[in-house]
């Protein structure tokens, strides 16, 4: 089943911490192969020979060259024997899955990395300015779906965002509502159901989901410090 | 296999098009039921007993309520017995397909309908004025989608997005970019590829694809008028 995998990632972006993760997790073979966002290393041209849409995350493998997150997971479980859970077979169950991986592109994904993104990363890469009414409203949109994971995904006491076990959404959505904390923005606060389900994915995936996070956690209480002064 | 399935739609809608083509073209056995998004009967408790994200398309059928019209196609294929090249069973293809649907919810999906809701939907709906600049830099973020998969996708002489048959990323694709026409915008302008790709998207799903953009082909009729006067 060796087929020679090459995963490109960036632990600052949220999809390249969950398929890392998922990698490490279930111990597939795969060679490490670091895109340095920062430095922009995706925008060279021997990158877009590898993925034509210059992002992370992305792999390659002897048969294919992959891009999206959502694909490559779907791939992985299918070309790889990977415990049952993390993508069911049950086509019920898939297809929860599948709703979320779906819905979470214009919601959970957007709102959190457009909130981070104004209020952290764009005036430190770019020297913008905050506008608070701006700020406000797309922390706003980022509460509102939330709001709806904590109350529609998770308020009827199931585990896991499509049920029982953990799956590949809970890995995706766990590490996007990990970036607003750079910000500044405890996503747990106020939401039980949402501060037990983090830690659930989190105790699932240790010492992997620590090792993701550990910039991700640098920031965050840089962040915390500062705000304190 | 009849699962007494129920098909939630309004033909205003992209997506729901994209799955009201691939229903009545495979001959699937389904209910047909119209919710006016016009007369906001999306918004009412019923359909919210139905669909939790108030929106269209979804389905019901004995086993599940299902949202996201790229999860519902992966249910259909799944499910019912519809011809192998609309979500094809090979891996390395299934992927190709894969990496299309989750690229398009911000790209395609996204940049058409917000030029589309821009300029057109928003000031008949709520009266809203266009800002010529903003209407600019709308139309340059979906022209560059549309040059994207000029290049890219149909670039290197493919009949289809995902190779040389049509797949379900053809139907979400080709009814994204039928949108914006009623905007007054010809997608197939200066991009060769596209207009035979869009050509053989109609010609392989007609006489439904036709039936389903009635309206969006009168409405693009009427602001071709308009234009003229």
């Amino acid at each position: 089943m060796s087929k020679n995998l090459k995963y490109y990632y960036d632990l600052m972006s949220q999809p390249s911490r969950a398929l890392w993760i998922f990698l490490e997790k279930t111990k597939l073979p795969y060679e490490k192969c670091l895109i340095n966002l920062g430095k922009g290393e995706h925008l060279t041209e021997e990158f877009k020979a590898i993925n034509r849409f210059q992002k992370v995350p992305c792999i390659t493998d002897s048969q294919i060259k992959l891009a999206e997150s959502v694909a490559i997971f779907r791939y992985l479980c299918r070309e790889y024997q990977v415990p049952d859970h993390w993508y069911p077979a049950d086509s019920r169950r898939q297809a929860l899955v599948d709703e979320y991986l779906e819905w979470q592109h214009h919601n959970t994904r957007a709102t959190c990395a457009i909130y981070f993104q104004y209020v952290w990363l764009r005036p430190r890469m770019f020297g913008t300015k905050v506008d608070p009414k701006q700020a406000e409203k797309y922390r706003g949109q980022m509460e509102g779906t939330l709001d709806f994971i904590e109350r529609e995904y998770l308020g009827s006491g199931a585990r896991f965002i499509a049920g029982d076990e953990i799956t590949v959404a809970d890995l995706l959505a766990a590490c996007e509502i990990e970036q607003p904390r750079m910000a500044g923005y405890d996503p747990c606060e106020g939401r039980p159901n949402l501060t037990q389900w983090m830690a659930r994915v989190r105790e699932s995936t240790n010492p992997y989901y620590d090792q993701a996070h550990k910039l991700v956690n640098k920031f965050a209480q840089d962040t915390a410090s500062k705000a304190k002064l």
